[in-house]
C-alpha cells in the first residue's frame, strides 16, 4: 500500500479511544498554548491588514476569530487564526523537524467549529490526527527540505488541516486520498518571507488551503493519488532527500505530540537559556536595575550570530538581541510579550542594564546553555549557569508555566475571569458537548473588553 | 538592482502605449482563445464540484462566472474561471517553458473587471504586462523546474496574476515587490495531480492566490524583497538550475506573447500532425467511414508511448489516442470538442475507422511531423505527409481559425448571435471604455440560454 493510502486510512480509522491518554494531554497542552498564541497576536498590524483586506470577500460571517470582534466565513477565520497564532513567533516547535504544528491544524479546527456542531473529543481526536499527519510528512523530508529553503511550517502545515478537517468532515479513505493531494498540491511558504508577515502568513493559508482541500475532496473533486510519495509527489519535488519510513512506521503508537516543545519566551530561541538565566538571578537575589553594574554572558557562538544586536530602538529588534533578553530578565524577572514592545526597548532601566552587558561566543556551551555573571552595587558578583534552557525537551513548560504563558497573552485581551475561564475549558476541552462553549467565552468576552 | 524589483519596477512603469501594436495583437488572440476555452470548460464536472463547494463561502456575489450563471465574489470568481479555461487542456502554450501562460492572469483580470471599473486598455496593458512577467519567471526556471515535477502553469501562474491586478490596482514599486513576494510565497502544483481535477485547480488557485496577494500588498501586508532571486527565494528553492538574466533581459522589448501558440485540437499536442493530415484527407477526398477500409500511421515513437489507446470507451481516453484522433478527422473532417465526448468515441463509424486504424514509430519523424496512408473501398490509397503541424509557431492558427475554435466551444454555451457579438468584442476589447461591456454580453447570454 502506497504512504499516501496508509496515512489517509491512519486518519481515516483511528479514534480518540485508541490514543493513549499522555497523547491527549499533550493534545491539551497544546491546544492551551495554541489559543493563548492566538489571542496574544490578534491585535498585530498584519492581522489588522489581512482582517481589512479580506472582510470585503468574505462570506456569510458565520465563525469567530479567535480573539477579534469581527467575524468572517470560516476559510478566512482559519486563514486570520493562522497569522494571529504564529506571528508573534510564540507558537509551539517540534524538535523532529522544527515545525510549528499546531497553529495550521487548530487555526483550521476552531473556525470549522464554529459553524458545524463538533465535540471536545471529535475535535481533539481531529487535533490530534492532523499534528500527527503533518509532523510525519515533515520528519519524511527533514532536514533536506527545510535546509533548501522551505517554511516547513506552511508547506506541511496544509497536510494537517486537511487531515484534520477530512477526519471531522467524515471523510472515506479515497476522499482523504484527495485531500492529501489537494494538499500537496498546495504545499508552499519560502523562508526568504523570513522578517516579513509573509511568514505569519504561511499557517494562515496552510489552515485556509487544509480546510478547502478537505471540502472539495468531500464534494468528489479528484485528486493524484499518490501526492507524497509518487515521483512527482511532495516527497520528491520539495526536497533533495527523503525517508518515506518516517511516514508510516509506528502510526498509532508513536505520536509526535510527546516531543512537542513550548516556548516561553517570545523571542528567537536561542536566547532563552540566557533569559532563563536572568530571571532566575532576578528571583534569587531581588535585583533591580540601580544594582546592576555590568552583566557578562557567556553563550553559543551561534546566539552571536543571530542575535548581536545592543544598540536597539524597536521591540522587534528587542526578540533578536540576547542582551535585551538579559536586560528584562534580571530588570522585571520576566520575559512575555510585553517585554518586546517598543516600550520595554526604551525602557531607560532596561536600556542601561542591556548598554552594560557584554557577551562572548564559548564553542564550549550548546545552544540550550548560558552563563551569567552580574556585578553589583555593592561590589558582590552573582553567577548562574543554565545547564538547560526552560522549555526544551528536558525541562518543559509544566502545566502552571503554560497557563501563565497564557495568561500573559490573554490578559490584554480579556478580562481576567474569563481568562481562567478559557483555561478551564481548554483543560477540559474532552468533557464538552460542543466546542462552542469554548470558542464564545472568548468571542463574547472580546466584544465586552472591546466596548 | 535586485532581478524582482526590476521585475516590478517593469510592471509599475511600462505603459501600453510603450508596448508594440503587434504584441496587442497577440493579446487580443490570446483573450479569444481565452474566453472560448473558458466557456468551453465552463460546464464540466469540476468545475460544477468547485462552484458547489464554495458557493456557501463566497462573499456577495458580484462577480460573473464565464459560462455560467452563478455569480460569486471576484476572489472565488477567478478560481472557478482558471479551472475552467484549462480543464479540457486547450488552452494556450508557450513552447519557451511549456506553461500555460493566459489562464491565470485572464482568470483574475475578469473577475477583477467584473466588480472595477477597467477600460479595455487598462485590461490589455494589465495582461500583456501580467502575460510576460510570469513566462518571464518560467523562462527563468525551465526546463530544470518543470523536470523536477512541477506544474509550471501553476507555480509561475500565480506571479502573472498578482503582477496584472497590481498593475490595476496602481501599486507603487514597493507594493508591487510585496505583491511578487506574496505570490512566490504561494507558488505550488505538482505533476503529481495529472489525470485528476487537481491539473485544472492549479491556474485557478495560481489567479485566486495572485490577486489576494496585490490585495494584500496594497493594503501594506509586507512580504521579503527578494523572492525571485533570494537564497531563500523561488529560483533557488523550487528548482535545481537557473537563469535569471532570462527574467530581465529584454525587458520592454521582447515579448513571450509573441511566440504563444493555440492548440487546434483539444487533446494531447502529439497527435496533432496525424488529426491535422487526417482532415486534410478528408477534405481533399470527401471521406466517409464507409469508403475507408484502412488506415496506417507512421508517427514519432513518443506518439506511441504516451497516445497508444487503441480499445476505449471514455472522451477522457480519446484524447490520448492517436488513433481516435486519425479516425474523427477522416471521418468527420474536425476535432473538436464534440469529437472528445463519450458519445463520439463510441460512436460506430468513429469506432470502425479506429479499429481499422495502425501506427508505427518512426525515429525519422519529429514530434511535428506525421504520414498516414488510407486504403479506400475502391481499391486506391491516398496519401499525406504532415511536415508542420497546425497550431505550432511555423504554422500558427490564423485569426479565423482562432474564431472557429471558439464557436465550436462557445455554441454550446451561447447563441450564435451572441458568439459573433463575444468575438468581436474580443478583436476590439481596446476600444472598450468598460469591459464589463464584453462580460456581460457573454454573462446575460449565459443566463439567457440557460432558460
Amino acid at each position: 500500500m502506497s504512504e499516501t493510502k496508509i496515512l489517509a486510512s491512519y486518519v481515516v480509522e483511528s479514534r480518540l479511544d485508541d490514543i493513549p491518554s499522555d497523547v491527549h494531554h499533550e493534545a491539551r497542552r497544546a491546544l492551551l498554548n495554541y489559543v493563548g498564541c492566538a489571542l496574544g497576536g490578534s491585535r498585530h498590524p498584519a492581522v489588522d491588514i489581512a482582517i481589512r483586506t479580506f472582510a470585503p470577500y468574505s462570506g456569510p460571517p458565520t465563525a469567530f476569530v479567535l480573539g477579534r470582534a469581527e467575524r468572517l466565513d470560516p476559510l478566512h477565520a482559519a486563514l486570520i487564526n493562522g497569522i494571529s497564532s504564529h506571528v508573534n513567533d510564540y507558537d509551539d516547535t517540534t524538535p523532529n523537524n522544527y515545525s510549528h504544528p499546531s497553529s495550521p491544524v487548530a487555526s483550521a479546527l476552531f473556525a470549522y467549529a464554529c459553524v458545524n456542531p463538533v465535540t471536545g473529543r471529535e475535535f481533539l481526536e481531529a487535533f490530534i490526527l492532523g499534528f500527527e499527519a503533518e509532523s510525519r510528512v515533515a520528519n519524511a523530508v527533514y532536514p533536506a527540505h527545510y535546509d533548501a529553503g522551505w517554511h516547513i511550517t506552511g508547506t506541511t502545515g496544509v497536510f494537517g488541516a486537511a487531515a484534520a478537517i477530512g477526519k471531522l468532515l467524515g471523510l472515506a479513505t479515497h476522499e482523504m486520498i484527495w485531500a492529501i493531494g489537494l494538499a500537496a498540491t498546495q504545499a508552499a511558504g519560502l523562508r526568504e518571507m523570513f522578517g516579513s508577515m509573509g511568514k505569519a502568513f504561511h499557517p494562515g493559508r496552510a489552515a485556509q488551503n487544509g480546510y478547502e482541500a478537505a471540502l472539495l475532496a468531500k464534494a468528489g473533486f479528484t485528486a493524484g493519488e499518490h501526492s507524497i510519495e509518487g515521483p512527482r509527489g511532495f516527497a520528491h519535488v520539495l526536497t533533495a532527500a527523503r525517508d518515506l519510513t518516517k511516514l508510516t512506521t509506528g502510526l498509532g503508537t508513536e505520536f509526535d505530540l510527546r516531543v512537542n516543545t513550548y516556548k516561553p519566551f517570545p523571542c528567537g530561541i536561542v536566547n532563552h537559556p540566557t533569559i532563563d538565566g536572568a530571571i532566575g538571578l532576578h528571583r534569587e537575589h531581588g535585583l533591580t536595575a540601580s544594582v546592576v553594574r555590568a552583566v557578562r554572558l557567556s553563550v553559543a557562538p551561534l546566539v552571536l550570530d543571530l542575535c548581536n544586536q545592543q544598540n536597539i530602538t524597536r521591540g522587534l529588534q528587542g526578540k533578536f538581541s540576547v542582551y535585551h533578553g538579559a536586560a528584562v530578565g534580571l530588570v522585571r524577572g520576566k520575559a512575555g510579550l510585553r517585554e518586546y514592545t517598543d516600550e520595554a526597548v526604551n525602557d531607560p532601566d532596561i536600556k542601561r542594564v542591556r548598554e552594560r552587558t557584554t557577551a562572548v561566543g564559548d564553542p564550549s556551551l550548546s545552544e540550550d546553555q548560558a552563563r551569567l555573571e552580574v556585578d553589583l552595587a555593592d561590589g558582590t558578583m552573582v553567577t548562574r549557569f543554565v545547564a538547560e534552557s526552560l522549555g526544551n525537551l528536558r525541562r518543559p513548560l509544566s502545566d502552571r508555566q503554560l497557563e501563565d504563558k497564557f495568561r500573559d497573552q490573554a490578559s490584554a485581551i480579556l478580562p481576567p475571569t474569563l481568562v481562567d475561564e478559557l483555561i478551564d475549558r481548554c483543560w477540559r476541552i474532552d468533557q464538552l458537548s460542543d466546542l462552542g462553549q469554548l470558542i464564545r467565552v472568548a468571542a463574547a468576552t472580546v466584544a465586552e473588553s472591546n466596548r
